[in-house]
């Protein structure tokens, strides 16, 4: 054990040179607590000479990733690079198939290709490790994996892309419009290159994904999840949730139902006093559900440079230890492939829509509903404007499958000028 | 790794029957998980015939837990007798003697002796694991020891004895007195046989020492923390601090200083508002502060069977997987012995006393204040008693130091009737 480990880092963005600071301030602590050193051999970026603020000249250089993945003075290949394909994947598959262990922060590489790249690292005995590709620093991934795998888990659920969080909790503190919280954002760089991986639900949808996988023994199935972003949420809505005493949080949820795996990221009302509730700006909590511990819930910084390099290095601390697990919790090939359900859990719903201002609109509503079996818990038309009735409905508990078809039904009725809002009430 | 890992428990209260539950209706997930079937030989307790729920007539009975710990058909001891001395340590040491794993929800025995097990444990190559002695079902040893390696740890708080936050949300919201609390939280079987380890912040203390040793790499050192209880906290207490916007909780807070390592369990206003403030009943919430993570929060049940035995099963699954670390995250020789510094950090206090009811007492207690280097934030008497006057003062932020000396000189005075409750405000 007194043989270094010796590193291979591909992608020097934040979060890379963040390792990189972490393995020489630390170096001391992180020898103690692994029983050798951790070292850095060689490392990879698309442009070799940009200031990252860390000194890279003690390290080899490869303008290739896959060279770097295999080089015989690497032992773990950390992939930093990111996108579900391309290098990123070609990097770690040439890393795996090389007997390199692999730690990545790369969710959308892991909810596409988790089941092949796990099938391999466990063809040839090494590791590959993720607990930076979900909710930041939060050891979530080491918590639902390890720490409770005396459970047999329930539901998963959180709060995951705090871009999103960012957006929604301003929108409401300053008022402001999601148009507007989306410039501000975008201009302080909160959000990604294409920022409809963001508020699109799909970053996020990615983290579920490989969650999912590891609560409930089930292949990663991205495509399962239900996804809805959060570009149709006003600040009216926000208003309303509020009112009622709810705020309004892009919350993923993913539970194992008589029925199959049900897997959605959409927002949803939650009680605003709820530790989700609470939760502001870019923080990521996650809670786990499982038979024996009951409620556990994490949080914590969910991106950044020290708490996703945080969670890097306690994979690699655990990879210098000698900690060797399957992939998801699993061997691979024993991940079960669950039918997928969507949103058949029943749950109220808040409804925001605007009729045309005819009489007998609401009625033709109310009676859709009925029709559908949703009974209404409260409903309300709120004011007026350009001959549209804006009006809000809260119904009792129905499924998504009920409302889906009186959400049809309601267009036929050509009383509604166009789509409503449908948010699902959590209880969280 | 296909053969059996075999489990001897010793002690049958709620846990072990846990334990026992688990492993027997999880028996084909644990063996999914584990890539090995869990498997128990032989238990252990007081009395073979009392009805636990569960039917242990399969396992072979041993009157004596050190038998039991070195049978032949035991491959990891999991003790759940509880006792910092006695049969529990005696049969730690039996079984890590004879090269056996060990599991154990003992804070105590860890708190008193766990150097020495420690030390035993890494001469023979097993695994001493210890999550259920802390936080319950909360992965909380994990998450600090193996999640954020890559951290220096800065502070370590918690709020990790249920029986006391019970206590202290019971007396604020239902009006009681403490008194009144204690009987029922007794008669509801929620207190130890000995009251005063829950409510003197015994097995609190015992609890944040453990962590102390692996947030900080230092030899555990619970003579060093600074303990004091929840019996002094008085109803008016808990509503002066309401009016203020805070609540009064049993925390713990462990961090090293330029000074040395200051530990110290002790009722503490923090902000209501705060999620270790809102922390209602039951519930344990740890908050780990590192270089590079940030502040990360988990919260879960902190006792009871189900959380409990979860916690011991995770461990068991991690010696089944093959996981062997420090006991204390980094070899027992190597750790450190930290000087104590005793609650050196500044802070504002609470003080809450009665003074004699002359003239001129007011400004007695304030110029000793003053003469100790202590500003005074806020001074209100509120009403009158028997010819005593209530009197409230929160302080600016001062030393423990200071404070003592203003406590000892308030004395002199001859103006104050008893010694003055002193309750720290914590920023968290």
């Amino acid at each position: 054990m007194s043989t270094p480990l010796r590193l291979g880092i591909a992608g020097l963005g934040t979060v890379g040179a963040g390792v990189i600071k972490i393995v020489r301030k630390q170096a001391s602590l992180l020898q103690h607590r692994c029983g050798r050193e951790i070292t850095i051999s060689a490392v990879s970026a698309r442009s070799r000479d940009k200031d990252r603020g860390v000194n890279i000249s003690a390290y080899a250089w490869e303008d290739d990733p896959v060279a770097l993945a295999t080089r015989d003075d690497v032992d773990v290949f950390v992939e930093l690079m990111g996108g579900s394909d391309g290098p990123a994947k070609a990097a770690t598959e040439a890393a795996l198939a090389a007997g390199k262990h692999v730690v990545t922060a790369n969710k959308a590489m892991l909810a596409t290709h988790g089941q092949l790249l796990a099938g391999l690292a466990e063809q040839t005995g090494c590791a590959l490790r993720y607990e930076a590709a979900v909710a930041g620093g939060i050891p979530v991934v080491k918590s639902l994996g390890e720490g409770l795998a005396g459970n047999e888990i329930t539901r998963v659920m959180g709060v995951m892309n705090g871009s999103c969080n960012y957006i929604l909790t301003r929108m409401e503190s300053a008022g402001l419009t999601y148009e507007e919280v989306f410039d501000e954002a975008n201009a302080l760089g909160f959000l990604e290159a294409d920022p409809e991986l963001d508020v699109g639900g799909i970053d996020a949808a990615h983290k579920l994904a490989i969650l999912s996988a590891l609560a409930f023994g089930t292949r990663v199935d991205f495509d399962g999840v239900e996804i809805e972003g959060i570009g149709r949420v006003k600040i009216e809505d926000i208003r309303h949730a509020a009112d009622m005493g709810y705020r309004i949080k892009l919350l993923g949820v993913a539970q194992m139902t008589g029925r199959g795996l049900e897997q959605r990221m959409a927002p949803c009302l939650v009680p605003a006093l709820s530790p989700i509730g609470q939760l502001e700006g870019g923080t990521n909590m996650v809670v786990i559900e499982g038979s024996d511990v009951g409620q556990i819930v994490l949080r914590g910084a969910g991106a950044g440079e020290g708490p996703t390099a945080s969670a890097v290095m306690g994979d690699v601390c655990d990879i210098a230890r000698g900690l060797r697990l399957p992939v998801f919790g699993q061997p691979a090939e024993t991940l079960a492939t669950a039918p997928r359900t969507q949103s058949a859990t029943p749950a109220p719903y808040y409804l925001r829509m605007a009729l045309h201002d005819k009489p007998g609109a609401l009625a033709k509503i109310a009676t859709v509903l009925g029709e559908a079996g949703i009974s209404i818990n409260r409903m309300r038309q709120y004011g007026h404007a350009d001959d549209e009735a804006p009006v809000l409905i809260v119904t009792h508990k129905t499924t998504r499958a009920a409302l889906n078809q009186a959400l049809e039904a309601m267009e036929g009725t050509g009383v509604v000028t166009a789509a409503p809002v449908a948010l699902r009430i959590e209880s969280v």
